[in-house]
C-alpha cells in the first residue's frame, strides 16, 4: 500500500477514516470509458459515502448523484453536483420530501409505489411545478446476493411488478402534472455474476419498447447500480462486459443509459485505521481488541461481511487466528473473526480494507463514542475532511434540555 | 397507554421516541425494594439509554451508574450520578479513558483482561492514584439468550476465567497501585431463565470466599444486569426471586450487591412513534411504508428482535400481515415482519413498544436522516429532552472542510 498508515494515525489519531481519492476517481472513470460512444449518466449513490467531499470528488468527474433522501439530494448539490444529474429514489419519500425535490428541480423522481406517484401529482399540482418522474420495476430475477441487499424479487419492499408500472406509467402520461421520462431497476448490490442483471435488462428493456407502443416514450434507461467488489477472492463483472450487456439489451432504443454504482466507486478506495489495545485469551480463544467497534463499522455485526484486516508494521511472526474486537459491550460488535494475524499488542495499528462504502455512513454513537475522523489522501496529501467527534458534540443537544 | 400519542406526534412531529419516566422511576424502585435490608447498588446501565435526562431522572432516586466508556462516565457525572456509584467495564478501555476516570475518582474500574490490569496500573502510577478494581470473570455458564448477547461463556471477549482471576486479584493486592475491591460476572442479556445467574453467583461467590482466604477482601459483589423484559410473551423473572438467588449465594459475605440493569430499567418505558407514508402490495405481501427505519431502531435488522407494533387511531377492519418497513434502502430495513394490522393508510400513526432501551443509542444516520426527536413524559407532560437533528445538523462539521 502505498498510504503511509502510520504517518496518518500519529497525525489524526485512531480509529481513522482514509479514503483514497484518486482510486476513487479511477472507479469513476473506468465505469464511464465502459459506456464510451452512448448516451450515459453515472450517479454516484450517495448512501454509500456521503461525506461533502467524497461526493466533491466525483461531482468534479462530471459525475451525477442517485439519492434516497432530501438530505442525500442537498449533499449531492452542496458538493457541486448539477441539478439535472440527480434523481430522488427510496421507497418511503415523504410530502416534504417531494415538495422539495421539485422545487430543487433535480433530474427525476423515481418512484417506488401507486401511492406514492399519487402523493408526488398531488404535490406537483400544489405548487404548479410539473414532476419528471421514473418507476422502479421488479424484473423478479434473483441476484444471488445477501438477502439483506437482494432488492429484485418480489417478496421484497422495493419497486412494482411489470402490470402495475403499466398501469403507473398510463396514469402519468394522462396527468397534467407527471412527465414519465425514466424507467429504473435494481436487482440488488455486490452483484457478481452478469447473467442476472442482464436478464433484468432484457426484460426492462422490453417493457420500454411496449410502453413506446402507446406513445409512452422513455428517455432515461436506469439499470440500477450493485456492480460487485473485491472484498476477498470475488470474481469480479467487467465493467465492459457490464455495459455491452445494457448496450446490447436496449438496442434500438434511444435512452440514456444510467448507472447508480456506489461500492463499486467508493468502498475498495477507503480503509478503517485502528489500534490494538489488548490482546487477550480466553479458555483456548485468541482476541485481539482494537479501538474501533461496531459503531465505527457495523457492516461485520449486521450482514456478517467479510473485511481483509492486515497490520501495518507486522509482517513477521507466527500467524494465528483471533477475533478482531471493539470495545462495545456486545458479543456480537467484531470486525472479524478467525482471522490470521501475527502476534500484536497494545499501540500496533491494524488496517481494515475496502471500508469507503457503507462504512461511515453507517456509523453510530453506541456506547458514546464519537464518529471516527474523516480524511482524503490526493496528490499524496492527507486532508482532513470531517474531523472526529468529541464529547461536547455529542451532549451539546442533550445538555439544553437538562433540568437541574 | 395513557399516552397522547397523537398530540405528541402532532407537536413534535415523527419519528419521535417517548420515554414515560414515572414507569422507569418504578422499575428501578422496584429491583432496590427487592434488596430491601442488605447493602445494596443499582447501577444503571448507561448504554441502554443515554439521554441525559433519562439518566437524571435515575439519579434523582440515587441510582449509581455502570459505564462502558469514558463518554458515558461523564454522562453520569453531567446528569448528577455521585462518583462514588460509577463504575466504567468494557473490554477496551484506553489509556486516556482510564487516565480520566481515575482523576474522576468514580467507584472502580472493572477490569477484564491481564493486559487491562497491568495498564491501569501504569497509569495509576504515573499519575499518583490509586486505582480501584474491581475483575469481570466469566462462570462459563450458559445464559441461553441471543448469542450476539450472550457474554457468560469461555468463547467470547469479556472477561477472564477463573484461574487468571484469582492471578489478576493476587497480582492487584500486591500492587501499590491497584485496590482490588470488587468482583464482576455479567452472563449475557434478556435473560428470562434465573437458574443460570443463580449458579454463576455461586460460583463467583465461592470466589470470593477463597479470596478471601488468602486475605484478598471483596467488598462489592457486582453480579451485572441481564433481567429480562416483556417483549412479547416472555415469562419474567421476579425481582424478589432474582434478589433472593443474589443474597443466598452470598451468604455469610459482606458485601454491597451491585446489580447493574439497562433493559430493565428503561425498555419498556419508551415508545418509537412513527406515521405511515405508504401501503403498497408487492406480488401477495403486504408492506407498510413507515416514517422510522433501521437507523432509528436498528434491533429488529441487527438481531431480527420483535417489537410489538399497534395501530393509534385504527382499532377496527380486518387485519392482515404485513412487513413495517422504512425509507431506508435496504431489504433488511424492517421494523417488523408479517405483523398483523388493521387497514392503514398515509398519516396513520404507529407506536413501536418497548424502545427505551437500545433504541435512540444505536441510532445512526444513514442515508442523510437526522436522528429522531426524544421526549419525556411525566406528570402528564412532555418535554423534548433532545430536539430533532437538522440537516444543518449532520453536515456542519464537513462543509467546514469542503473545498471549492
Amino acid at each position: 500500500m502505498s498510504i503511509d498508515f502510520k504517518k496518518a494515525a500519529e497525525e489524526f489519531s485512531t480509529p481513522l477514516y482514509i479514503y483514497d481519492f484518486k482510486y476513487m476517481r479511477s472507479q469513476y472513470r473506468a465505469l464511464k470509458e465502459a459506456f464510451e460512444g452512448k448516451k450515459s449518466l453515472i450517479t454516484y449513490a450517495v448512501k454509500a459515502n456521503s461525506n461533502l467531499s467524497v461526493i466533491a470528488n466525483f461531482a468534479k468527474e462530471s459525475s451525477g448523484a442517485d439519492c434516497v433522501s432530501i438530505g442525500e439530494v442537498k449533499r449531492a448539490l452542496l458538493a457541486g453536483i448539477e441539478p439535472y444529474k440527480i434523481i430522488f429514489s427510496g421507497v418511503g419519500k415523504s410530502y416534504d420530501e417531494i415538495k422539495e425535490a421539485l422545487e430543487l428541480k433535480i433530474l427525476m423522481i423515481n418512484t417506488e409505489s401507486e401511492a406514492e406517484l399519487h402523493l408526488v401529482e398531488e404535490v406537483s399540482k400544489e405548487i404548479g411545478i410539473e414532476a419528471r418522474v421514473s418507476v422502479r420495476v421488479n424484473p423478479n430475477v434473483d441476484p444471488k446476493t445477501h438477502p439483506y441487499i437482494s432488492t429484485g424479487l418480489h417478496e421484497n419492499k422495493f419497486g412494482v411488478d411489470i402490470d402495475m408500472a403499466k398501469r403507473m406509467y398510463i396514469y402519468s402520461k394522462n396527468s397534467d402534472y407527471l412527465d414519465p421520462i425514466g424507467i429504473h431497476f435494481h436487482i440488488g448490490s455486490q452483484l457478481t455474476n452478469l447473467e442476472p442483471i442482464a436478464e433484468a435488462a432484457q426484460i426492462i428493456a422490453d417493457l420500454v419498447r411496449s410502453l413506446k407502443a402507446i406513445d409512452i416514450d422513455i428517455k432515461f434507461f436506469d439499470f440500477g447500480g450493485g456492480l460487485g467488489i473485491k472484498y476477498s477472492d470475488e470474481i469480479l463483472i467487467d465493467p465492459k462486459d457490464y455495459a455491452e450487456a445494457i448496450i446490447s439489451a436496449t438496442k434500438g432504443l434511444d435512452v440514456t443509459l444510467v448507472c447508480e454504482p456506489g461500492r463499486y466507486m467508493s468502498a475498495n478506495g477507503g480503509y478503517l485505521v485502528t489500534k490494538v489495545l489488548y490482546e487477550k485469551i480466553n479458555g483456548s480463544k485468541r482476541f485481539t481488541i482494537v479501538d474501533a467497534a461496531m459503531n465505527d463499522l457495523l457492516r461485520p455485526s449486521l450482514y456478517n461481511a467479510y473485511h481483509k484486516i492486515e497490520s501495518v508494521e507486522r509482517k513477521d511472526g507466527k500467524e494465528s487466528p483471533t477475533d478482531i474486537v471493539g470495545p462495545i459491550c456486545e458479543s456480537g460488535d467484531f470486525l472479524a473473526k478467525d482471522t490470521l494475524m501475527p502476534p500484536l499488542e497494545g499501540g500496533d495499528l491494524l488496517v481494515v480494507n475496502s471500508a469507503g462504502a457503507y462504512g461511515f455512513t453507517m456509523a453510530s454513537n453506541y456506547n458514546t463514542r464519537g464518529k471516527a475522523c474523516e480524511v482524503a489522501y490526493d496528490n499524496g496529501e492527507f486532508r482532513v475532511i470531517r474531523r472526529r467527534e468529541s464529547f461536547e458534540d455529542l451532549i451539546e443537544q442533550e445538555r439544553l434540555y437538562l433540568k437541574d
